[in-house]
Formats: structure tokens, C-alpha cells, sequence
């Protein structure tokens, strides 16, 4: 297996790129705005490159490339915020990164990151992977466009493409970042790290979390599924759990103690709220159980797992 | 109202001009590959330029310009034998138009024509405008794209969209095109003016069809409609009627005689076929009808009115 991870300094491409080194990975390029740094492994090459410009996408797409995870994104927030950015990025970027892969490549498997923000709060009680697109966020928009050019470009075997739609993940290790959701993992990382955190949502908000030890191994398994050409269901909801935000709290009262859960303020933000409110709290994930994905962990086992690698001790 | 027509030496959009300058139009800008001919008023400014260059479309654009209707695509036979056309024209020409109008204009209204395309066969039995898309070409695909994109810029407030989903426009005067339902104009048209008519689906296919009247009366609506910005109903599936190929030739038969209808030849081209199962035959339109749409006209009706059109005598 070949790989080029795009986005890959973001914290999921980089444990991606840490998972892919550990199996039996052949050569494996790193694209990012920023040349991605501390793979010391003469498997790994690293690229500095805008997945916006032809030419740098057409350096980092060798002709033995066979495996794409496309992860460059402009995140939900920025993108309400800078809409030319978001434009940018997240449909022309992936718009070239696909002419890339049908020109320089022999049909790659082309795994997409898509999210939970293609859908709208309209969406059937139900959902599932065929439930009607309708993003409220420029973010859902670019999505849901960017999965239909996956489709169509699979259709036409140009590439072979899964794209996934992402639970928000939580906990994400590092900084508060500009993701509509980013407090989703402020909330319980913050406190633990001996800091306040701000909530801009109220406590009965339900949010679909999937670990970030979740994330890694759907990207994986998508890599490995096979799927007949002809196979239409090239989006797939990924396992997650629904929670409340103050469900999220609770737990983190319950292994870290009240002085660390008193660390969250809730300071309303509308235009978060109106972001988040718009995505589903849940949905009919059997497809991707029959895939072979797995479930998704708990509410404590995601927040015990974040104690161990930030090496916080649980109370 | 000061309008601006993409596509205008199209059959509808000279259709669409001719119906403004018998309104109260002011200022009418037709702009198509090739500057249109025929309209001699001083109301109308006939450019040529390309809808996927972005200055052609800037020039095109005044300030005044109030009123929007973008025809200007590659159709559907032509989307699917070149891919790279149908992708600049109908996404990247849809795009940078939407651009001009956010930059140069005041929130004009934006009548976006879009397609029955964007639906596939595993649509649900009763289509409505929420129906999730699933299309099975790349001219459904791009439609589907450009309408992602017309409500995004109208929630941002960047215009004021309204996308219609157009059946098949039977009977099109003029000469076979490389849409998929060139035959549904053809198996009419040709037999009417004494020529032999290929159709490549078998009769019992069905189409969901509007005439070239009801679709421009349409096209008018859609300028008129208001619909506060906050209203997301901004894609409208239209009132058409669902016949068969059978039940059209039969139509044609009683109408002009069965030495006319047996011009038909019938002669499968699986690749028409299969771009043309893909689309539904039929949908609840009640949400065009309360919104001010008309119903389509009945089959005898349409080609009556093609009969009295191109001057044929009805037997």
C-alpha cells in the first residue's frame, strides 16, 4: 500500500500516519500546508504544498499511489467565517485532488473525510446513509458538494472513493481550533489540563461523538473494504454515540472530581449554537456495522483514554 | 426588472426573452457562447462570452441588474461523453456567476434551472422537494452541485435563489440535441415535418414531461415568487405530466395520423436508456402548486400547441 495522506499535520492525520507506519505500509507522502514534521522514517515523505494549486497536489500524487486519505479541510467555523477559504479548500481542493488521481493514478482507493454537517435539523428522525443532504453551514455544504464529486468520479472509474461522515471527534488532544464543535473537546481536555473551558452551547445539546482511536481505525478500515465498482454506497455514517454536553460534564465529574468539571463556564454563543443545534444527534449506522467498522467506545472509556495519553491520572 | 439571461440563444431562453420584452422588462442582457441574434429592441444588450470565464461573466453583469435566469449548461448526453466540459460549464460556470452577482450586484433573484437528473431510481415512490438526490450522471451530479451552491449564497444572503427542477421540455422546436432526452422533442417533432425519428428507450418507459410554454411560464413565476430569505424551500420540483413513450406516439397517432406515428423507428441505444431510467417519472409537485406554479398541460395539448407552433395541420 502506497499512501498520500492530505491535511496530514492535523492531529487525525498525523495518528494515521503514526497507525500506517506501525502496519505494512509501502511509501507514504504527507501533504500539508506546512511541511508535516517529526516522521522519522524513510518510508515517509513530506510535502509542503496548498491542496488549492494543480501543481502542488500533481507533485505529491506519485503514479504508485493506489490509497488517498483526503483529510485537508478548512474546518466548520472558519469556513462560516472566510467563506473564499472555505470555497477554496474544501471544493476546489478536492476538486484537484481528484482530476490528480483520474490523470496520474490507476484508480485509487480515495478515502474522504465528510462530516455530520451535511445534514440538517430537518433530517428524518432516523437517519441513514441515503437520508437527503441539507447543510445549514457553508462547512455542510462543501461536504456534501465534495461527496458528490466522489461519487461521480467513482462512478466514471476515475478513482475508487469511500467518502466517511465523521461524528464530531472528541476528545481531540492540542488546542481549541476554529471547528464550531472545537468545544466539544475543550470541555473535557481544558479542565484535565488545569484550565477553564468555555461551553457556548447549553447543557442539553446532543452531540454524535466518536474517539479519536475511533477515527484512526475507520480511516482504515475504509482503506480495506472492498466495494464492487458498481457499488453505489460510497457514503457511510460512521458508528458514534450520542451524548449531552452536560452528560459529558456528569462523566467528567465522575473520574476526575467536581474541581475539574467546575472548570467548564457556559457562556452562550449563537452562532455556534445555531451551527451545532443544525446536526443530528444520532443515526442508523447497521450499513457501517455490516462493513466491518466498528462500534464506537463510551462516554468514559473516550474520556479515560484521553487521561492515559495526556497522562492525567483518573481520580 | 433589468435581467440578465445565461444560455439565451437556447430555445428556452429565447423563449424567456421574448416573454420579458412582451412584459415590462427594462434593461435585458442575453448572453450565450455566441452573441444572439434576432432580438432587435433597445432594451436588450446581445453579448457573446463564456459562461466559465470569469470576466466574460463580470461584462456581463451590470449593477442594475436586478433579475437572473441561468440556462447556460451542457446537457446531458454531452455532460456524460465530456466529462471536462460538462464540470466547466455547469459547476464552474454556475459558480462564477453566482460570484459576479454576490460582488456586482444587489442580491439579485437567481433562477437557476436544474433537472429531474438529479433524482435516481431508488428515489422514493413520492418525490417531493426534499427528496434526497442520487444521481446516476454527470450532468445530475453537476445540477445537483449548482443547486448546493445556490442555497448556500442565498443563505449567506449573497443572492436571492430559486432553483427549479425541470421535467423534460417535449416539444423543443428545432434539431436533435446531445441531451440523453433529445428523443422525447425527436419522436414528435420529426414524424410532424415528414422525417424519420429514432427512439432509443422502449415504449414503456416513462418520462415526466412539460411543455416549452409551461416551462417558460414557469420561469417567470420563479422571478416572482417571494420568498423571505430566511426560507429554505429554495429548490422546487415542477408540475409536469408522466407518460410513456408508448402513450406518446399513440397521442401523435390520433392526432396526425398513423402514416405520422409510423416514422417512429425504434431502435434501443442502452446508453440512453440507462441515463433515462435513472430519472423518476413523476413527483408531488403540491408545494409548486400552492407557491403560484401552474399545472403542466395535458399530452394532447402539447403537441397540439407544437402542431399549431410549426404550422402543421392536425388531421
Amino acid at each position: 500500500m502506497n499512501v498520500l495522506i492530505t491535511g496530514a499535520s492535523g492531529f487525525l492525520g498525523r495518528r494515521l500516519a503514526e497507525a500506517l507506519l506501525k502496519a505494512n505500509v509501502g511509501k507514504l507522502v504527507l501533504l500539508d500546508r506546512e511541511k508535516p514534521i517529526g516522521f522519522d522514517d524513510p518510508r515517509v515523505v513530506a510535502l509542503a504544498g496548498d491542496i488549492a494549486s494543480a501543481g502542488d497536489v500533481a507533485a505529491a500524487l506519485d503514479r504508485d499511489i493506489d490509497t488517498v486519505f483526503h483529510l485537508a479541510a478548512v474546518v466548520s467555523g472558519e469556513a462560516e467565517s472566510d467563506f473564499d477559504l472555505g470555497m477554496r479548500v474544501n471544493i476546489e481542493g478536492s476538486r484537484l485532488l481528484l482530476e490528480a488521481c483520474r490523470h496520474q493514478c490507476k484508480r485509487p482507493r480515495v478515502v474522504f473525510t465528510s462530516s455530520v454537517a451535511v445534514f440538517g435539523p430537518s433530517a428524518d428522525a432516523q437517519i441513514d446513509d441515503s437520508t437527503a443532504v441539507d447543510p445549514r453551514s457553508s462547512y455542510g455544504m462543501e461536504k456534501a458538494i465534495a461527496e458528490l464529486l466522489l461519487k461521480d468520479y467513482t462512478r466514471r472509474g476515475f478513482v475508487d472513493g469511500v467518502a466517511l461522515r465523521l461524528p464530531t471527534v472528541s476528545v481531540r488532544p492540542g488546542r481549541p481550533n476554529r471547528a464550531a464543535s472545537s468545544f466539544a473537546s475543550g470541555i473535557i481536555r481544558e479542565p484535565l489540563a488545569g484550565l477553564e473551558s468555555i461551553c457556548p452551547v447549553p447543557p442539553e445539546t446532543r452531540l454524535w461523538l466518536l474517539s479519536p482511536r475511533g477515527a484512526v481505525a475507520s480511516l482504515l478500515r475504509a482503506s480495506q473494504i472492498e466495494l464492487p465498482l458498481a457499488d453505489r454506497g460510497r457514503v457511510i455514517n460512521l458508528p458514534g454515540i450520542s451524548v449531552s454536553v452536560g452528560e459529558m460534564v456528569a462523566a467528567l465529574e465522575r473520574l476526575a472530581g467536581p474541581d475539574v468539571s467546575g472548570r467548564v463556564r457556559w457562556v452562550p454563543d449563537r452562532s455556534i449554537e445555531a451551527i451545532v443545534a443544525s446536526w443530528p444527534s444520532g443515526w442508523d449506522v447497521s450499513r457501517a456495522l455490516s462493513l466491518g467498522f466498528e462500534n464506537a467506545d463510551d462516554l468514559e472509556a473516550i474520556i479515560r483514554t484521553h487521561m492515559a495519553e495526556s497522562a492525567v491520572s483518573p481520580r
